[in-house]
Parts: structure tokens; C-alpha cells; sequence
């Protein structure tokens, strides 16, 4: 289906092509596309940014009807909220059949994204007229397709890292099946022993129910001593009876507790490992494979060898990037052609994704406005001890100091007449600040956008909130050299996160939708101050002086989208309210609910928290792991070589000017004036390794790794390759520990 | 210090200077001696299993006096434990001086160790002498002298285990400090969020306590929230006042329970993973320089290389291993000499201490009694099909459901008479069973020593407890291939745990004295079917009314060591108990209790478990790694090489007598007899990859990684180690995800 573009196509066809080859590679982006021009336009038409505001818009609709469907935070009538859904979905199917033209038809069949999508569109559509008909005669049914909706989120192309994720998952589980076999099996005996032990000595809980008498209750009891959440309680009585019984519960404990809970993270970290490490070769061979596509469209013979010509190489980027600068395209072109011969080879070609990913900074090296206006007072030896101090590190721990002061001030009574004339006190030395670091730096660097930092002295001059020294406390510890590493890793980690929020979103929301449909409406809150006796029993009978009620969970209930998520973020933060939530809500509705409760522990804690913790375990190991180390791509030794580099810690803190004023005076005596005039003000800013992600440091290794000539597999073997094939076969000391 | 022997030695004392390296190496010690004859000997008496047993029992003496002393399970006279502590130490002191004379001087004062002991018996004399003194004249001291005594657990050289767990930790501290600052900053800021937010707002909680006033309160109340013990209690209070709210504490936990807890265990893990390798090459190259002195030592030239002669080698092995049979050694030297060419040549040599450590089992071939006594019979066409019925697959899984089913009837109720038929019926299908397996298989196999398994049919037989069932199925379950992997490194970790079990055994002891002197006597506990006011407060005023008490949780208290060290590990299993006890106890000694609970937490939570799962994670990951892979040590080859191996697996299940016997008849076609003549009836068991704790298989990755010529670094080197040498220059793809 991908075959090099047909020779009836215009020049210009064959740019546009290339370009989309190339920004396919450039963006890690893996859409298909055929190649008759129509297609290609097709192509960038999907490709645009405003189609994808557009989808994630109607998925967002689409999910947010949640919020007014019955049992709804803010009623809306069933008309309204299914000419909404029915809404979205065109949208989606408009979306698929954009998709459709643009992808070989082979190709789209075959992904099982697309029918998924198909096929619930087409469920949604059956329910809501199942649904709305009913509704007309008034018999009430169940909105079951409501939970199927994160499938919109999961399987458009643009969620990329959120299907990894569920790639991810899947792929572990059949690993995690065995172990949780393993697991339950062990419940099971213990519960067994239990009943033996336990089960004809009569105790009683501190509720006067009898102890540990039924085999499944034991089972459900245990599984919950596993969250830990009703330990120590359910070991009470046994305990209370005789000191040797609280052995039993111990050895349940660090075995399952403990050792098989490991065990899970074990299994999933593994899994996530090699997962990623299978992406990430996917992705590099795939990037190298567009290029390569790229490349055999726009080369030319010269020589022996096959080239892009310079003229055609300047029209691709442009077509890529159209907004690029002149300078900007210049230098890009300067690395890549660097004998500067007109052409570009096939090596450099293939980097060109990579170049056009780079972030480009103009630098503006300026003198200080008061330097140029009153030299001989600026450079009087008074003004440069002022300017030395400010700079000087004692300053700033001295400012350290008086916001630690003024933090704790804040923490203490406000009513205090005497604080509230410290805080003037504050405030005046904060002015101070800002008048003395304005006289020593730069005004415009000082400002510049990326200086957090510095605002946040200026809004002090401003409304002077009283939160503010946090904020700068905040980021002052925060960008410590002690915490550099933690700090950095944390903050290359956030985006991630977000891709964490998004499976948590998923799962929430099936969860919640099957909640609302099975606990609505028996549960009910009460104003906290009102104790008429439904309230105090939360709105049903049978949770009368249940410990549920007792301590207030009254608004922990499935009556509405936002309450069921809070619930379930309760839930998954593991604690004794599982165990009080499940007891009340089995109380309410006949044990049924324990079963809901244990899978959702299954699901989101076993899985996703664990992966979760594999996930940032990885980043801090790799992290770690280049903590000492240097890993260098071809492109940064190029532009370090060409000394148009520039560092990102170079740009914080005042140092920037200085750095950059020295690094311009050393210019002009080593380099020549031919490339100093044609870089003038503009640097690439390489982007720090301590500011990349995981997935980043771990592309760029492995693209250190395969030679530059390799082509890669074909096609069809890389969109195939297993996780199973990544181990070494003979693992070695260095990489097994 | 550490000399060759002086030519003044007899050849006896040679020999018993280089064995005593060989057994060094051999059991990995590390006991550095003085080469004078009579340390030699002392060396020998040093390291004898008596002197070994006697320090371990005086270490189980000490500490549990414990026990016997206020506030004690079983009182004993001040002045009986006092004297059975002077014995201890008196015991201590004996096997230090011991040490003393067989380590060179400069050594032994390095030692921190030694220093260690020393200064805890005179501390701990100290006490004892100022608390007698001062219980002569009746006035009532501390014996903080107690809290020290898991130092001599630690600090004797038998303890090497725990004590790298030790080393593993504080090399791991700075690293963490840095981690807890943060978390701490982060804790307070969020406290300073709280207050701001819900300090005016007149909030209650469920007690009717005003909610979140105090700076400390609200510190301590996060801080716990971390744990997970008091979510959702703290939240209720704002989220039923406004539902934004919970949002704040969505917030913390993300951040504070979910990322700095992953955080925590990135960086206790990264630092176990590096200090475990670190200790594994020392490890290695200790062994080797040993052998390399023993062969110093030992060696004379011939021709052109240095070789160890035969009679001497052989006088040597028999001086490490008194006991070991003729046979054996035979096998050794042919395996160290394989040209028989009446030496050992150095490579050969340094082998020994590995080669004393495989296992060697006598198989005895035979053939079944039946077989010889009425072959006809035996080998008619019905007994055949009976025994291949037997061997079949399907008569395992036939018997496994009844196993199944026999489990599901015991855990019905056991008063149901047609239940006691039942197990009449399952009785006599396991003696059916017993009796056809033994008709199959030789007896003498069918009984062997590790053929747990048939053992519990016979079990059976005998007593028929109605766990029995369990215990098969259990077993069964567990030896099932599928699970294989996780079931065979949970059983290599088994060992290690125990170190864990010290290491926990010492931080609970030091927490439990302390815990002891501060809270004895402030909670009691009466029959939990006693209702008197006193019993429902625990017996003391402070706890009416409080949640400690309603829940019944008066028996978990410090009153002695047992109960102390049952509070312990209901705080290390994190939960609701934790508030719980913390309140309490905070009720009845005015907060201090709070210090105490989070310095536990801290130590034991933050460190300990994450160490175990650190562990755990590795023992997995090393599993995972090896089992696709081949790693065999030279040795093993060359045992495979002679056709005398005999796997492991091969032990199991009835298949041995079948596979030693097809063995044998190949034997005798492919080698000579004179051989098989030495080799009759003996093979080496080499322990199989999978039942190897994750020490010893990157011990062997790394041998078979350094080059057998390589002598390593000099000794003071390989002393000192450091784990940043650990990291590869430049971490590759593989090994850094």
C-alpha cells in the first residue's frame, strides 16, 4: 500500500509527501496515508490542530453528559442530553470516515481500533433508542452504553500514550492472572484454616456478630486484611482470646500482604519494562523507516551517491514548518549540509526530524540600560561592591532566611497586632529585593519568561497576598542543587502523570456509571448539622447505627458523577473506609456491593497503581542510571561543535547575561566571521538531559545504539514486534541487578 | 599483615593454613587471621559449629531476658536476670578476645565491629551496676541499657547477613534525608494550605473537635494521612461542607502518598541494587584472592607453570572437609585433573572452594522388588497397563479433583453425617492411590527423603486429619508448572526473609524497650466479657468514651515484650490502627506518643518494608532475566561434560527411577569403563538455576564475566569498594530500562 509516489505526480506532490513522511516522524505520529494527492491533502486536513481541538472537544461532551443524565449534579431532560450524545457521535463517525480516506483500506479494517469504535457508536445508538422508547411509555431501564463511553477516549489515534498504557496492561495480564491464582488460592486455604481455627470457639466482634463462622465471610474479610484495611480489627477478637492466634493473622500478613503484593508489583514492572523498551525500538524503527520514505522521494544522483539538493531540502522544511525563521532554517541547514555543498546526504537526511524538534532561542546580549546611560556611576567601585553582593550567595540565603521567618509568621495567630507590622516589614525588605536585583541584572533577562522565580518577587510589590512567601519558599527548595535530581525527575514526569490521569478517568468513569446505575439514590446526605433521625442513619433504614453513619459517610455515595468519583479516589486510596464503605453499602444492598468493591481493588490498585509506581520507579532509575553518565546524540555534538550551543541551566538565575556576554567574546576570536555573522543573536537551545522524559532518554539511547546506515527491519516486522523478544539471552551482571 | 607462611612452618602447618583459606572462601567468610601456628588452630576452634551455637544461644539468652524483667510476661528477681546478663556478657567478652587472638592487632582495633561490643558490655555493665544500686535503696531507674542489646546480634561476624542490610541502610540514608526533606517541606506547606483554608471556617469533626486549627495537629494529621490510616476521616469534615475541597486533599495524596512514596522506594531500591552488586564483587574477589594464597602456599613448579601436586590436594580437600567420602574426592580430582596428569593446575585450583560446595547425592539404581522377585508377573500386559495407568497424567488430575472436591467438604459444615461418610470414601481412595503408586515405583525412590509429596499420601494412611487434603493440594498447586517461576523464587527468597525477620527482630526490640519504659502499665487489658467501667476504658480515665477503647483495642498495649511486639506490627501493617493507637496512647501520655509512632513509621515503613520490597523486586527481576537464558559456570560444564550431572528436576516425581536407569544404559555405551567404575552409583546433584537465592546467580554472572586469569583488584581495594563505582560509563539501552 506504501509505495513511493507514482512518477505522474507534480513536483509539488512530491514535497508534500515528503513533508508529511517527515512530520509523521517528527511528531512520533503513525497514521497511514495513501498517497494520491488527494489523500495527502486529506492527510494534512486531519493532521490539523484545529480537527484535534475539534475531537477531544466532542469527547469531552460527550463524557461531561454524565454530569446531567439522571442520577444527575445538574438535571437536564433526557431530549436534551441524548440530541448531545447523538451529536457527538457524528462527530466521532465524521472523524472515522476522515480517517477512512486517508488509510489504505487493507490497513483500516485490519485495526481494531476503528471497529471498536464502530461498533459502540452503534451500541449507543441501539440503547438510546431502546431507552428512549421505553422512557416514552415510562418504564425506567438501564442506560448500560454509558460505560462505554472512555472507549471515544481511549481509541482515537490522538490518544496515543493512554493506549499504551492499556497495551501495557494487557499484555500483563496473563502474568498477573497466575500470580492473582496463586494469591486467591492462598486466601483460600487461609481461609479454610481460619474457619478451623476460628470457627467453633464462639467469639464474637466488638459489633457482637459472630467471628469468622462463614467460610465466604472469612475469604472477603481476609481479602480486605490485605488492602490492610481492617487490621487490626479483624484480628481483635481471635487476639483478645488468646495471644498465639495473632501468629495466624501475622504469617497472612507478610505473606500475603507483604510478599504476594510485591509479587503483583513485580510482574507489572517487569511487564511495563519490557513493554516500553518495545515501544520505544517500534518508535525509532518507525521514525527511521518514515524518513527513509522521505529521502527515496526526494533524492537525486550525484556522484555515486544519492542526495537531497539543497533548493528542494529548504522547501521540505518549509512545508513541514512553515512558520520556521530564516536564521533558524540556516543553521539547520548548516548542520546538516556541513561542507556546505549544496546538497544534503543521506545521513544527515534522516536526522532532519530530529533538527526540526530542537528548540531555537533568540539571545539577546545586552548591557545593563543604566551601564549604557551613566557608565562612570555604574562602574563606580561602590555601585560594582553592591552588584558583587547581590550576586553573592549569602544574599540569597540571607532572603532565604527572612521568608523562612515569614513563613512561619504567617503560620502563627494573624490576629496578632504584632505580626500583621511584621508583615510591613516583610514587605519593605521584599522592595528591597527587587530594587537592588534590578540594579544588578538586566531588566529584560531579569523578567524574561522563564525566570518564575523573579515574578514572583515583583507580585509581592503588587497585592502582597499572603501566600506568596510560600510560593517562592516553594520554588526556592524546589530548585536546591541537593534536590536537583528529584526535583528534575518529578517535574519530566508530569506529563506522564496526566496520561495516568486519563486511564484513571477511563476506569473511574465505568466504574462510576456502574455505580450510579446499582447504589443510586441509597445513600443520601444530610446538612452535617441537621439530626433529625434519617439523617443520622443517612436517608435508610438499614444502615441504622451502622459505623457508616456513625462517622458521617453519608456524602460518600453514587447519587451523582462527581460523589461516585470521590468515593472511588477514597476507595483506591486503600484504608479502613473500604471496609466501611463496602460494610454499609452491603448492608444497603445485600453484599452485592462486595463484589464491585473487590474488583474495582483488583483493577485500579493491583493494575494501575503498580503501574503507576513501575512508572515512576523507571523514571527515577533512569534518571539515576545518567546521573554520572554522558549520552550524547550526533545532533547536540554537532551543534556543541559548531559552538552555537546553549545550556538550558545557563538561562536560570541572574548568570545568564554574564555567560552569554563571555561566550560571545570567545566567539569572535576563535570562529570566523563568515559563521559568526550568521548566527548572530540566535542560539539553539539544546534541551537539558535533566529535562527530557523516560521515553525521550531512552529513544536517544537506543538510536546511540543501532548503527546510522541500519534500516531497520522491514515494515510489517516492526509494527510486529513482541515484548518477549527484547531479553538478552545471556543477561549480564551490569544489566540483570 | 597477611604473609605467605614462613618457611619456619611445617608442611602440616602449611596445609592447615591454606585450608584455612579454602573453607574461607568456601563459606564466604571473612575472618582475617594472623598465620602463626597456634592462631591457626585457634582459628580452627573459632570457627567450629560448637562456638558458633554457644554465641548464638547466649545472643537468644540476652535478648530474651526481655521477657523476664519488669514490665515482664514472666517475672523473674532482679537479681536472676542481672546474673544471667553478666553470664552473656561474660560470653561476649570470651568469643571477642577469641577474635582478638586469631586477627592481626591493626585489624582487629579497625574494626568498628569489635569496638562496637566492646563498648556496648561496658555500657550495658554500667546500668546494671547504677540500677541495682539504685533498686537497693528503692529508688526506681531505667534500664536503658536494654535498648542495646540487639547490638551484639548485629555486630557478631556470624551475623553477615543483617548486618549488609545494615551497611545497605545507612549507605541509603543521606540519599533518603534528602527525599524526607523534601516530603516534610511538602507535608508543611500543605498544613499551611489547611490551615489557611479551613481554619476560620469553624469545622468539627466526628468527635465534635474543632477541625484543623492547629499548625501541629494538622502536620501530624497529613502526616498520618500519608499512611493511608485516617483517609477518608480527616477529609469528611470538608468535603461535607463544600465538595470543592476534597479536591485539596485529592492533591496531597497524589502528591504525597502516591509520588513520595514511589519516590522513596525508587531510592531505596536504586541503592540496595547498587550496594547488593558492589557486595557481590567483593564477595567474588575476596574468594578468589583466598585461593589464590591457599595456592600460594601450596603450589611447586612444574615445567614451565605452578601446580598444586596430588597427594597434597588431596590431603588439603580432606583437611576442609573431614568427613567427605572417597568417592566423592575422587570425583573432585577428576574433575580438577582432567588430563590425569598427577597435578592440579592453578585455574583448576581456584575452583575448589565452588567445587566443595556442590552437593553430591548416592543414587542407588534399582529396580522394583516385585520386578525381581515374579518378573512374570510383573511384566505381564495387565500389571504394564496398570503401571502406565498410573505414570499417566490423567491419574494426577483424577486425584487432584478428588482433592479438590475432598477440600470443599471439609470446608462445609463437618456435623452433616453424610459428610463423615464422605470421608470414609476419601480415605480409602488415598490408600488405592498409595497402594498403586507403590506397585508403579520402587519403594525406596517412592519414600526418598525429598519426595515430601508421597510422604503426605502416606500421611494419610496413618492419621487422617482433615487437613491433610489441604496441605496435598496445596503442594500441588504450588509445584504446578504455571506457577513454577514465582512459586521457585518465592522458595529462594525463603532464607533471605529470615535476615529480614532479624533485622525487623532488632528495630522491634530497640521500639519495643522504649515503648516499654514510656507506656507500661497506661493501658490494661481485662476479659473482653468483663463489663465493668474499668474494662471499658481500658482501665484508665483518659480512654473513656475514646475510639481505642470502643473498638477494644485495651490488649494492645506495652505492658510486656509479646504484646509490645504485636502493637509493633499492627503499626507496620499501616492502617486505621495506627490513628488509632496514636490517638490513644497520645490521650494518655499528652502527645508524646505521636513522636514515638512517627519515628517508627519512618524507620520501619520508609525503610525496612521498602528495603524487603526492593528485595522482592529483585529476586523477581533476577528470575525473570534468567529464565530464558543459559548461564552456566565453568564448573557445571564440566561436570555435564563427564555425564555425572544429575538435574534436580529429575529428582521429582516418579520419573527418577526411569531416567537414572535410561542414564545409566547410555553411560556404560559411550564412556570407558574405567570411569564408570570410579562413577558407579555417585553423580552430582548440581542445584539447579531455578532454586537459587538471587546472591548466588549474580555471584555466577559475575564469575563468568571476569576472566579466570584475572586475580582483581589488591585486598586493601577490594576492602574498599565503593557502590558509585557500580555504573557503567555509559548506560545502554538494555540495561538502564
Amino acid at each position: 500500500s506504501r509505495k513511493p509516489a507514482s512518477p505522474s505526480l507534480s513536483e509539488d506532490q512530491d514535497l508534500l509527501l515528503a513533508a508529511a513522511y517527515v512530520s509523521d516522524a517528527q511528531y512520533n505520529r503513525n497514521v497511514p496515508f495513501e498517497t494520491s494527492p488527494r489523500a495527502i491533502r486529506l492527510y494534512y486536513f486531519y493532521n490539523h490542530w484545529t480537527m484535534q481541538v475539534a475531537i477531544y472537544f466532542f469527547i469531552c461532551v460527550d463524557l461531561s453528559l454524565a454530569l446531567f443524565e439522571e442520577p444527575a449534579l445538574f438535571p437536564l431532560p433526557f431530549l436534551a442530553t441524548s440530541i448531545a450524545e447523538v451529536l457527538c457521535l457524528t462527530a466521532f463517525f465524521g472523524r472515522l470516515v476522515h480517517f477512512a480516506k486517508v488509510t489504505p483500506q487493507m490497513v483500516f479494517w485490519k485495526d481494531t481500533k476503528n471497529i471498536c469504535i464502530m461498533v459502540t457508536i452503534a451500541l449507543t445508538l441501539i440503547d438510546l433508542i431502546i431507552y428512549g422508547s421505553l422512557e416514552a411509555v415510562n418504564i425506567h431501564s438501564v442506560r448500560w452504553s454509558r460505560a462505554l463511553r472512555p472507549v471515544f477516549l481511549i481509541n482515537f489515534p490522538e490518544s496515543r500514550q493512554i493506549r499504551r498504557t492499556f497495551r501495557s496492561i494487557r499484555n500483563t495480564l496473563p502474568d498477573i492472572l497466575y500470580v492473582f491464582l496463586l494469591f486467591m488460592f492462598s486466601v483460600m486455604i487461609f481461609s479454610l484454616m481460619a474457619l478451623k481455627l476460628f470457627g467453633d470457639r464462639g467469639l464474637r466482634t466488638v459489633e457482637g456478630l459472630p467471628y469468622f463462622t462463614n467460610i465466604l465471610e472469612i475469604a472477603f474479610e481476609l481479602y480486605v486484611l490485605v488492602t490492610t484495611a481492617n487490621s487490626p480489627d479483624v484480628m481483635m477478637p481471635a487476639y483478645n482470646f488468646n495471644w498465639w492466634y495473632s501468629l495466624y493473622f501475622i504469617t497472612y500478613i507478610i505473606i500475603n500482604t507483604y510478599i504476594f503484593m510485591s509479587v503483583f508489583l513485580a510482574v507489572v514492572y517487569n511487564n511495563y519494562r519490557k513493554h516500553l523498551k518495545n515501544e520505544i525500538r517500534k518508535l525509532v524503527y518507525l521514525k527511521r523507516h518514515k524518513m527513509m520514505e522521505a529521502f527515496n522521494i526526494l533524492k537525486v544522483k550525484v556522484g555515486t551517491e544519492f542526495v537531497v539538493m539543497e533548493a528542494r531540502w529548504r522547501r521540505l522544511a518549509r512545508t513541514v514548518m512553515p512558520h520556521i525563521s530564516s536564521p533558524h532554517l540556516e543553521l539547520l541547514l548548516r548542520i546538516s549540509d556541513e561542507g556546505q555543498k549544496g546538497y544534503v546526504d543521506k545521513m544527515n537526511f534522516l536526522r532532519l526530524a530530529d533538527l526540526l524538534n530542537i528548540h531555537v532561542v533568540t539571545v539577546n546580549i545586552k548591557r545593563h540600560p543604566l551601564e549604557e546611560w551613566m557608565p562612570w556611576v555604574y562602574q563606580s567601585s561602590v555601585s560594582l561592591l553592591i552588584q558583587r553582593m547581590v550576586r553573592h550567595r549569602i544574599f540569597v540565603w540571607v532572603y532565604d532566611i527572612i521568608i523562612l521567618i515569614n513563613a512561619i509568621f504567617i503560620a502563627l495567630d494573624e490576629k496578632n497586632p504584632f505580626i500583621s507590622y511584621a508583615e510591613w516589614l516583610f514587605l519593605s525588605l521584599y522592595i528591597i529585593e527587587i530594587l537592588l536585583k534590578l540594579y544588578t541584572y538586566e531588566p529584560r533577562a531579569y523578567f524574561g519568561k522563564k525566570q518564575f522565580w523573579n515574578c514572583q518577587t515583583c507580585w509581592w510589590g503588587v497585592g502582597f497576598p499572603p501566600w506568596l512567601p510560600f510560593c517562592r519558599l516553594v520554588l526556592e527548595t524546589l530548585f536546591h542543587p541537593r534536590f536537583r535530581l528529584i526535583v528534575t525527575t518529578l517535574i519530566n514526569i508530569g506529563p506522564t502523570i496526566l496520561t495516568f490521569g486519563g486511564l484513571i478517568l477511563v476506569v473511574y468513569y465505568v466504574f462510576a456509571i456502574i455505580g450510579m446505575e446499582a447504589f443510586h439514590g441509597k445513600v443520601r446526605f444530610f446538612d452535617p448539622n441537621f439530626t433529625t433521625p434519617d439523617a443520622l442513619m443517612c436517608g435508610n433504614p438499614a444502615l441504622k447505627d451502622s459505623a457508616f453513619a456513625r462517622d458521617r459517610y453519608c456524602k460518600n455515595n453514587f447519587n451523582d458523577l462527581a460523589s461516585s468519583f470521590i468515593v472511588l479516589m477514597e476507595l483506591t486510596v486503600v484504608n479502613q473506609c473500604c471496609a466501611l464503605l463496602a460494610d454499609g453499602f452491603a448492608l444497603v444492598t445485600h453484599q452485592a456491593a462486595r463484589l464491585y468493591f473487590i474488583s474495582f481493588h483488583v483493577v485500579v490498585v493491583i493494575l494501575i497503581i503498580n503501574i503507576f509506581i513501575a512508572f515512576i520507579l523507571e523514571a527515577f532509575f533512569v534518571a539515576y542510571s545518567l546521573e554520572k553518565s554522558e549520552v550524547e546524540t550526533a545532533i547536540e555534538r554537532k551543534i556543541q561543535e559548531l559552538g552555537v550551543g546553549i545550556q538550558e541551566e545557563e538561562m536560570h538565575d541572574g548568570k545568564l547575561v554574564d555567560n552569554t556576554d563571555a561566550k560571545d567574546s570567545g566567539f569572535s576570536g576563535d570562529d570566523g566571521d563568515n559563521k559568526r555573522k550568521a548566527l548572530k543573536g540566535l542560539y539553539f537551545r539544546i534541551a537539558s538531559k535533566k529535562y527530557r522524559t523516560v521515553d525521550a532518554l531512552l529513544q536517544q539511547m537506543f538510536e546511540s545504539e543501532i548503527a546510522p546506515e541500519d534500516e531497520g527491519p522491514p515494515l510489517d516486522e516492526i509494527l510486529n514486534f513482541s515484548p518477549s523478544d527484547i531479553y538478552p539471552k545471556v543477561p549480564n551482571f551490569e544489566n540483570s541487578a
